[in-house]
């Protein structure tokens, strides 16, 4: 059972740094002897509920996770992860996304819209509370919206007694056990530094996911707060914010070999899910997401081609769709060189023989992994039609908007609690921003081309599964193309403003609205909440029979297990380990900055600047030369256990000093989100040094080095 | 100077198996301390003209290398170089290409038309009697004429004194030193066994040029003789050719670090030339090609999408034109990485103050190296219009049919020691022949529209530049396309039978046919006819210079050279050894079959036959398992000196005994052409160990192994 970890196992090791699996959540490590597995710092130190700890360094900023690395809330995270700033900074006629942003002072950092940055409080275990809401007698979509409820009563409960926090309950195990997080939350975020994107993204689409990599994927922000030391929204009058505690740098890095741990907020895995749920992502969903991303990306390239202001409109969702679409064909591809169904059934046969060897147990459980084999089966038979509707709402900015114009003034007929969390009091704001921040990457040539596609899919469909208004559509229209431009030309929503006035109306108001979007989403509304439903509904089966698998799972491997990534803090850990990604191949796990010369052509996405390639050339290396590579050293590999959401995350030594700056993992471990492997599982992070001898050599930038306190 | 092997080095090296550059001439290596480099056998053993020794049981296969690897002339070369027989075999109805040929016995061997053996029977030196025609008041052209002249009635005098025999006059130092070459000459070959595509050409165009690499190109092709053991034309009476020796197998193969030596027919090869050729190449002709070859792949792969019998007319094609595409392009990176250019106007600046400091040396080769660069500098002003008409003879099969009928006439008329050598009496019949296949690819469609987009290209020619018979066409009608339509509408050249009666006329009746394309070819002759004569000229007067330059460079450098590689027989050595592509990157030096399951997507390229995996997954190795890898050794990497025409050259072990096949070099190394390197210079070659397995275990063909001495 290679995919779960049995906690009992770790103590077992002889040998120290030896990579595990396990994201471990932060309680979790006081039963992990550290000292055995090479940590020179104790358990306390790393996470301490009662005072303060490495965690109390470490923030959430947005998706990704970000690093206090001073005391006046300078914050480390990677250059993706602020990219979108760059991007929105990039419109007033400068070019920043390639030429890179300083800020040589404070008045000159950037204010990051819709950035927000959460550090981590406290944490408890909420699983008795939130079970109590469910009843025996519940339907299965009942059950779900019971426990949604309940979770947000005790969210909006918490939020009233913390004033400037956020709360969130995160599911750790599948309908099993829940756990309320609390987190401070700031929400002035300012842009400090990034790199130009051909340091940054040296290497682009063609060396994301892959190694060896030479990219400097860091950037700086900072958090802002009231000048009492409060939460606030941006406002020019915020002072920095004072974290309780500070990373330190290591100037000196990391070696072959060394341990390191990551603290982080991984996104989200599915090792404890059946042999089902890959197949279908395998068999059903990944492919049909590649093929549509790629014609996206196609798409948006050619229309960009010509018109730099297009392309830069662009930039963000083609980095968003190529990212997903390499990480799928490598899980594509990782799923199956490394057997991982057939493994896995092999284990669940094992597990179904236990369970049918023993009368009471066969009684309990017999039917459990047959049931949710019959769910997934369920779902494939619609996957086509979901993904369609999925892809119009996701995809086409303008329906987005009026879609969601649309569900929030439904939603907003109920009771807070209630409502889905998106139109909740506490995150209307930031939906409505989300919106108007997608009208500012808005092309219409693009957005109907995307319409178009989706439109001539749904007409493929079988009969049994088409869209009704879309049939509507085609039956009213001579063409495609028609109904598009005629709508494209009639609406108003490309207008923020408008947009903002729509967001206070009733559905009834919406329902007299001429918009012709808005109409489209109203007939298209009943049809997602069918689909909203039966995911409920699946949900509140699927909860149930996974609470009893992990019992009779646990009982048969005699193992207590971790749970799968849910967004909440995590720590992992390794060693600083090369690995062999083909036959014949060894990679090592330390690159220089020389192998920039080699890989650069001049031409996009290797086409570093020319003061960088020179200071390479004249071995400008300062202080950060490693002796031994003759060179900076570049980026860093190690086993750890990661996934999406690691983004950012800070890499430590066993002191628990800063020494790296993760930011992806290598192709073969895209299916760490299925399995991890000792073998293939392989995390990428920047090396601090060339993060300082960017700053320091190629920058020039001494005041955040003496804020960062190593110069 | 890395690029010029000082053979009084050779003699210094402590340490035996080191890899040096040089494809040394066979009667260089009795000047070689081949014990101290780790031979096991004597310089008399694989080189002896008056006895007995290896090189009896090598050939040249047209470019290629072979092996005779059984008494009844059993031939061991590459996939790609008997492809084109596979091709021929696979139009009546079967798909061998794809299916692979096994002749179940000797009856069912299949006529490569086309193909001739030589094998290598003595060579002398013959640079007095060719340069003996030579005078000093000779025009340039005139001169290179006299010596092309002397080299024919050399060679005509020599055939005559031994029938059966080819023979052939290389140019060993540019201008300076010619040998004579006689070969035994078979010109009845036959296909034995070719693996399927998918196994010869496993990887197709991603993993050609790269390893780590799982190819199998190897096939079996046979030799054979009139019952009286004489060279003969094909026929079913013709009995094996016996050669004088057979090379021994060895089925251990190697491991890493083992000394390996090759020998091989290298094609060419351009070391000694000065700076401003690579410059040449670099920034003016292989853009040129890359571009040009790249359109016509995309064309073709365009054109046989939809129909396999087009696509198998273009096979042979595509497959020539992506090999050398991605060479160049290999080369390009290569140039700039290494820094070639660079690299070299240092030495040559090194040189000329070495010249300029004495007052002889001056006056004698004072200006011998800005008088090349004038040369050079020369061929750039007018490189696009001679490239245009160079493809137009090349690429568009009826102009080149046309063009050949023209210059035949001309050719004809003058005594034949004086024709070029296309077209003297020995070498009419190929000529015709290879006319003839042309036409069996021929498919109207791609060949006017290759003709089409070297018209266009012609029409953006600077006006200085431009073709006459060309505007001349855009004057006469209305459109590039209307013009084509007509002449292929008219045109009786794609008629083989029409092709062959025009061989038999004189240019006057040449004038009388009313052939578009021969009336179009024989109103282009005088431009090529120029372009001819201006390269004779410049030929004359850089065979001088280089001559010139050959002495004061090794009196410079103390050193003697050995000359580039011209097509004739080379020996040169080194070890099985790994490299480093890239930072933090080491390649180990031998594949495993097992690396096929890695590669293996069921798609083109890499759709190995399902029992193919199926052997692997149930790892049915035979007795060919190395232990160690716990596999069947798939490919090997050594680092010895080879170029194009190495192609199908035996790897042999200390010990003379066979070991491998070469079949291509790595990325890095396709700059060979133009520098040697100990840290890049990598050639591949498939184990012995895949080659028996996949005769064995894949195909079960005991026969073969038996008559390999192998079973």
């Amino acid at each position: 059972m290679k995919y779960l970890l049995p906690i009992m196992l770790l103590f077992t090791f002889s040998v120290p740094c030896f990579a595990v699996e396990g994201m471990f959540p932060l309680n979790d490590i006081h039963t992990l002897d550290l000292h055995q597995h090479g940590f020179e710092i104790s358990a306390d130190a790393i996470y301490n509920p009662d005072g303060i700890s490495l965690i109390d360094g470490i923030c959430k900023v947005n998706g990704c996770t970000g690093s206090f690395i001073s005391d006046d809330g300078l914050i480390l995270t990677n250059h993706h992860c602020a990219f979108r700033t760059v991007q929105m900074a990039s419109t007033n006629g400068h070019d920043y996304i390639t030429s890179g942003y300083v800020a040589s002072n404070r008045t000159e950092e950037f204010p990051a819209a819709g950035y927000a940055v959460r550090i981590t409080k406290w944490y408890r275990d909420v699983t008795a509370d939130v079970l109590s809401a469910v009843t025996e007698t519940m339907r299965m979509a009942e059950r779900t919206r019971a426990i949604d409820k309940r979770r947000n009563e005790i969210i909006t409960r918490v939020e009233h007694d913390y004033p400037g926090h956020r709360a969130e309950i995160a599911e750790m195990f599948i309908g099993k056990t829940y756990v309320l997080f609390v987190y401070i939350y700031l929400k002035d975020v300012r842009l400090v530094y990034a790199p130009p994107r051909s340091i940054g993204e040296f290497g682009g689409e063609i060396d994301n996911w892959m190694w060896p990599r030479h990219s400097g994927d860091f950037s700086l922000m900072r958090a802002y707060v009231a000048p009492d030391g409060t939460p606030a929204d941006y406002a020019p009058t915020n002072v920095p914010y004072h974290p309780k505690t500070r990373l330190t740098i290591q100037p000196d890095g990391v070696n072959t070999g060394d341990l390191v741990f990551l603290i982080g907020y991984p996104g989200r895995t599915y090792r404890h899910q059946t042999s089902d749920f890959p197949a279908y992502e395998q068999e059903v969903r990944m492919p049909f997401v590649v093929d549509w991303y790629q014609w996206q990306i196609d798409m948006m390239n050619a229309m960009g081609q010509s018109d730099r202001t297009i392309a830069l409109k662009h930039a963000s969702r083609i980095k968003s769709l190529s990212n997903t679409m390499k990480n799928y064909r490598g899980k594509l591809k990782g799923i199956n060189r490394e057997h991982l169904i057939a493994r896995r059934r092999k284990e669940e046969a094992a597990l179904q023989k236990y369970i049918m060897d023993d009368a009471n147990r066969a009684a309990q459980y017999g039917t459990v992994q047959t049931e949710l084999a019959d769910i997934y089966s369920n779902v494939r038979t619609h996957t086509d039609r979901t993904m369609i509707l999925h892809y119009l709402n996701k995809n086409v900015t303008l329906l987005n908007i009026a879609y969601t114009l649309y569900e929030a003034a439904v939603e907003r007929q109920k009771p807070d609690v209630e409502r889905k969390a998106d139109y909740t009091e506490r995150n209307f704001g930031q939906t409505k921003q989300k919106l108007e921040q997608s009208l500012h990457d808005f092309y219409q040539p693009t957005d109907q081309q995307i319409f178009n596609a989706l439109i001539a899919k749904a007409t493929t469909l079988l009969p049994d599964q088409h869209i009704a208004p879309i049939d509507s559509i085609m039956e009213a229209y001579p063409s495609i193309d028609e109904f598009l431009d005629t709508i494209y030309h009639n609406t108003t929503l490309t207008n923020a403003d408008t947009v903002r006035t729509l967001f206070i109306k009733t559905p009834e108001q919406l329902t007299q609205c001429s918009d012709p979007f808005v109409q489209l989403a109203r007939h298209l509304y009943p049809l997602y909440a069918a689909i909203d439903n039966e995911s409920k509904s699946r949900k509140g089966a699927t909860d149930q029979l996974y609470a009893k698998l992990y019992d009779v799972k646990a009982e048969f491997l005699k193992q207590k297990f971790i749970p799968d990534a849910n967004g909440t803090l995590r720590l992992t850990f390794g060693q600083i380990n090369g690995y062999s990604p083909n036959d014949a191949v060894w990679c090592q796990p330390i690159t220089t900055v020389t192998g920039i010369l080699e890989k650069d052509t001049g031409q996009e996405p290797f086409n570093s600047p020319s003061r960088l390639l020179d200071l390479i050339h004249e071995k400008k290396f300062g202080k950060y030369v490693q002796p031994k590579l003759s060179s900076v050293p570049c980026c860093i590999l190690y086993d750890t256990d990661t996934t999406g959401g690691n983004s950012g995350s800070p890499v430590f030594n066993a002191h628990g000093e800063l020494v790296g700056l993760n930011f992806d993992r290598t192709y073969e471990a895209t299916i760490n989100d299925y399995a991890w492997s000792e073998n293939y599982s392989r995390s990428i992070g920047v090396d601090i040094r060339y993060i300082l001898w960017i700053l320091d050599e190629y920058e020039d930038v001494d005041y955040l080095l003496t804020e960062m306190g190593v110069n």
